[in-house]
């Protein structure tokens, strides 16, 4: 449904700065950085016509009951670090800088929680939780994003398989309505049977149900046992291949990551540093993390066997934080090693059952013969879910779309044969609102369709964006 | 909003007939038993005018689009094991029967799922994942409920602290909506972030939105090794203090409850069994679980520790099956017990936050006094959530409800002081909307009426339940 809505006038900035009680937090026009324009989608810009730097709930509040009173559209945003155009005001409109909400408010010890701003960073976050003997488990590759875009597009991350995703550790929100009401969903409590779960449907929501202004995070203990396997294989499908026996066999990980020489190749390149190994066609990268290292000896040695049993070529064991630093921080460089090797790159972020991995990314690969393109993929083997990265490399204008669109076609309808999702951790966006049109059925659109219109009835909140 | 429904009328047990293809599964009238006019509620009894035993989605949504057409309510049951009246059918019209659907259809080792009917009865399910060497962590305390009632009322039970509630294990579902159409929510996959998230919408919703009609629940490696610690304190608000105590201290156990004396008792007196002890006022329950003996040994001693230091005047070690068992069967039959020790009783299940567990145990003992009234208590001191029993004893008619009003009155203010919820794992259902709606700001009971509409226009689905 295409919504019409009001151009911002010079009256609606001096309200808006009325509001905010601020000429220097309510920028409008030209005066506004290129950096709002976009996220790290490539191809999808559009300049706010305001830019708001709320700093706190009532603040997002009396933004959004004018906005909603006026039809002017709102899109709120962290740190832009989003992968499908979340982020962008393709409507234009208000753009809501979340960024500056950053204070941690709470850890509570008792009852094992962190209540924060949603601007605070997920790094941040992380690092306030370990110095207090703590873990905040999900872990997506990008920590510099906030805590609220995690939220709005349930991030998962690496710690996925042993773990869960951002959702599992979302206890308590607080979240402001189109109409500008502050409301509080969940809380503190580790059980919640008192009604149809609101804070649910707010995380993974993106920023078009409502505006988080503060959230209660559940911790852990902190592991105190941490290993890491680096575990050579011959080729990708027999590592991928693997990984369902070490689940089955009880070894639980924290994390299976995947890899291909290529991508440790790029990404020794970008940092201008030495992987321990590259001289095997395909990786495994394994950690293990408990309370005691006997749990965390049990567990490796396990998945080691499981491994040496399948055809791995030998098996790494990194136990200083040194080597696990190189490790991760390789890992963590694949995304930027893979974009700094093309001219221009889209993703495909699908999750399918751990079964059906190998077979997927077999399916992608040779999608690169196909089409004449590069693809480069790597990802959570442990969870199923797959980052396939398409590269532009010298295509020209009129290919580019073509192939993409074509190659794009081919992984979600496998996909959805192989009954997985659209998205698993990156969320849909602007850019992948086709394809989850294409895999819901009418009557789940329309339920969705319907409840957007619940939350927010002139459909203010970051139109264009998941809904179609 | 009061809805007006149709009448069921012979034309209409006809059509049910037709759709359903049989004459024995259609049930109208008189024919239909007593037990399907009310759960475990006391108090609120209706019989349906029509009884369908279904036996697959198709016949559900032949049914519903039926009803739908027709303004006749449905509501769904299960084996009618609830305590807030969720199935019974208030408005008369028809009663589905689910329990029938009752299949075990597969247990995918590779993806760690276990895919069933909603009929499958909860120790049914967690026996099936137990002998191929898996847990299905939630661990409610009536066993013979089915996964459906589970999902529907968003169980908890007693492995909350380490596993999480039944929503953390609901990975997919089908549903059949009001209007008839069978969505599939999630699926197998570990990770979604592909729209909102109308699986968590419907773990829950307790039957209002959609009818589940099969289940994909992820399941975990079976921990290997298992202790079940036993501690008595002079008191009860000391026990429960301790509690933040050893999970500050990170030995996190599977289960904490808390009981008192009275209750041990009565459970001895129920069982015809003796507890291991009861010379103290007041018990914490604990087990721990872990992959290997030095794991759990290494939780256990810290929490052993901990309640010394807090002032426990013992900690007795059981690691036998048997003895664990008699501890257990002791701690499941404490409702029972407390049901049987007088004439009628209504219960609070409210969650607050760990730290809170105490002060509210003590303020819902002190109502004593004042009303004149016995009241019992057990419940997850680690997860927060409370089980208060008010016991009607010898009260006449028209004190019983004063009484019990003005104590529930109480005991949700103080739980909503506390930042607690009306429900931790029972649900809403009729008994408990007046406390809910109290709970709740205007614009979130807007948004559930709203989603409830979304769901099912005409309000066929177990009306008058959670949504005033």
């Amino acid at each position: 449904m295409k919504k019409i809505y009001n151009t911002v006038t010079d009256a609606d900035v001096a309200a808006l700065r009325g509001i905010i009680g601020s000429v220097e937090r309510v920028i409008a026009g030209d005066a506004i950085g290129e950096d709002y324009s976009h996220d790290e989608l490539s191809g999808v810009r559009r300049n706010p016509d305001v830019l708001i730097k709320v700093a706190n709930a009532e603040e997002v509040a009396g933004v959004l009951k004018y906005a909603n009173s006026r039809l002017i559209p709102v899109t709120p945003r962290g740190q832009g670090t989003g992968l499908v155009g979340g982020a962008v005001p393709i409507e234009g409109g208000i753009l809501l800088d979340m960024s500056g909400m950053n204070r941690i408010l709470e850890l509570d010890k008792d009852n094992m929680t962190l209540t924060l701003e949603p601007g605070v960073l997920l790094m941040e976050a992380a690092k306030y939780a370990e110095d207090a003997g703590f873990l905040y488990p999900p872990d997506p590759g990008e920590k510099t994003a906030t805590i609220g875009g995690n939220i709005s597009t349930n991030a998962g991350g690496m710690r996925a398989v042993k773990y869960g995703v951002t959702r599992d550790y979302v206890r308590g929100l607080q979240v402001v309505t189109a109409q500008g009401a502050i409301l509080e969903l969940g809380g503190k409590v580790a059980k919640n049977s008192s009604g149809y779960s609101l804070r649910d449907l707010i995380v993974g929501s993106e920023g078009t149900l409502a505006v988080v202004t503060r959230a209660t995070l559940k911790l852990v203990p902190l592991p105190k046992y941490k290993i890491t396997l680096l575990v050579p294989f011959p080729d990708l499908v027999t590592a991928i291949g693997t990984v369902p026996e070490i689940i089955r066999a009880g070894a639980t990980p924290t994390a299976v990551e995947f890899m291909e020489r290529e991508v440790i190749l790029a990404a020794e390149e970008y940092l201008g540093r030495k992987f321990p190994d590259h001289s095997s066609n395909a990786y495994l990268l394994l950690t293990f993390d408990g309370a005691s290292k006997h749990e965390v000896d049990l567990a490796y040695e396990q998945a080691a066997q499981c491994c040496l049993n399948a055809g791995a070529l030998d098996v790494f064991i990194s136990n200083t934080q040194e080597r696990n630093e190189s490790i991760w921080s390789a890992r963590g460089a694949f995304l930027e090693a893979i974009k700094g090797s093309t001219t221009e790159m889209d993703e495909c972020d699908v999750v399918v059952p751990r079964r059906s991995v190998a077979e997927f990314i077999h399916f992608a690969s040779q999608l690169q013969d196909k089409y004449n393109v590069r693809i480069r993929s790597f990802g959570h083997a442990g969870d199923g879910n797959l980052h396939i990265y398409i590269l532009r490399d010298k295509l020209d204008d009129a290919a580019w779309p073509r192939v993409l669109g074509a190659v794009f076609d081919e992984l979600y309808t496998r996909a959805r044969e192989l009954k997985g999702q659209v998205s698993g951790e990156h969320g849909i966006g602007f850019a992948k609102k086709e394809y989850l049109a294409e895999s819901l059925s009418p009557e789940w659109h329309e339920i969705m369709a319907g409840i957007k219109s619940v939350f927010d009835p002139n459909h203010i909140l970051n139109p264009g964006k998941i809904v179609k």
